[in-house]
């Protein structure tokens, strides 16, 4: 069976968890700590990144995008119309950019910043980093993130879903990196009722409900965090 | 005539003018600078980065590696056998995961560091954000880069180019970024007589000529920048 070295709550490797579940792809979930940097790990991927899927026949794939495209070229064709990747050049292009915007940009400024201060740092030792979160930090995050949610309402007032009027790999991207924000209660979602929409749609797929199960130890959820109708 | 958006610079540009270089593909070059925040810019991509291709035909690409799948896709694959991404899932990963790795981890480790320090700052206003570089963000890219240059000397140990036996994207990738640190005089060639070669033929390239003839306001080129024989 094909392997998924992932976290819980990072949100490149939540990205691939849902592609996985679309495609009714089964894999083994091997949780990485990618700061303890284990040799054996940094053999399979030199950066000493997540997610990196291992194949039933051994390829190795790093980087959530490079399983993305890797993913669409071997098993995605055989969806058909509801392949996750468009045929057509232009809509190629914005389910990538979208893509980017969510793993480069979103993650910068909202997911990589709320994950760091909130789920890493209070569980390092005080010499390696840790202490409880840094409220600017915080701040800057969550105004940012306000910004992200306009942006999705905006997008999406003309379009069913994020890069068109299929479902697609930005869809994905966007939900990934909002489902790890909304674990640490920070999505504020009375910014757009489309987007809140949008979300429940996405939230509702059965790709999605792993990722509802998840609990990080010491860290619950949010309450509504896997509640539908939030 | 298509457009791109970009920076003299930015290694991300210099990456698409290669594969343009090698596409034989002509364009005209707008330089951009992306702090100014320009709003016709940013009408373009929202992400308001660059590069940014505009197709003749009004399509706009924003991304170094959406512009480089997208001209692949539309362009690419008349090249044959000189095609700068393979045919084969596992040449493809490769190349991906090289092309990641300049563009990301690279170039937060090396370009981002050096070209801010060296060749923005100094020219910002002092309340600004402006000043002299400081040495031990310097230092600290240079110890970066030496590593990186001994991991390109490890790959091209048993490989013609970097992602196997053909000039591929990843040998773009990987030339641009260097370009960049050349150009400031940052890349310790001594490191890696296989890298150094290996570099010595991607700039005999005629795509590669553009790029040698590029001069920075107020700040020449290491002297062996242009230099084939270096």
């Amino acid at each position: 069976m094909a392997q998924l070295y992932h976290s819980a709550l990072d949100p490149h490797s939540r990205f691939v968890r849902l592609i996985m579940g679309e495609l009714q792809m089964e894999a083994e979930l091997v949780e990485e700590r990618v700061a303890e940097r284990r040799r054996e790990f940094l053999m399979l991927n030199p950066a000493g990144t997540i997610p990196v899927l291992v194949e039933h026949d051994g390829q190795v794939v790093p980087g959530a995008n490079v399983i993305a495209e890797y993913l669409d070229e071997t098993r995605g064709l055989v969806l058909g119309d509801r392949r996750l990747l468009p045929e057509e050049p232009a809509g190629r292009v914005e389910v990538r950019r979208l893509m980017n915007w969510f793993h480069a940009k979103f993650y910068v400024e909202v997911t990589e910043p709320l994950i760091h201060e909130k789920a890493i740092k209070p569980f390092l030792p005080a010499n390696g980093g840790g202490g409880s979160p840094n409220p600017a930090v915080l701040r800057a995050a969550r105004a940012n993130i306000r910004y992200h949610v306009q942006y999705l309402g905006h997008l999406l007032h003309q379009r069913n879903w994020l890069a068109g009027e299929k479902l697609s790999y930005a869809d994905l991207a966007a939900a990934a990196h909002l489902s790890s924000a909304d674990y640490l209660g920070d999505v504020p979602w009375n910014e757009s009722e489309t987007a809140k929409h949008w979300y429940a749609k996405v939230k509702s797929r059965p790709a999605f409900r792993a990722l509802l199960n998840d609990r990080i130890r010491g860290m619950p959820p949010a309450t509504h965090y896997a509640d539908l109708d939030f």
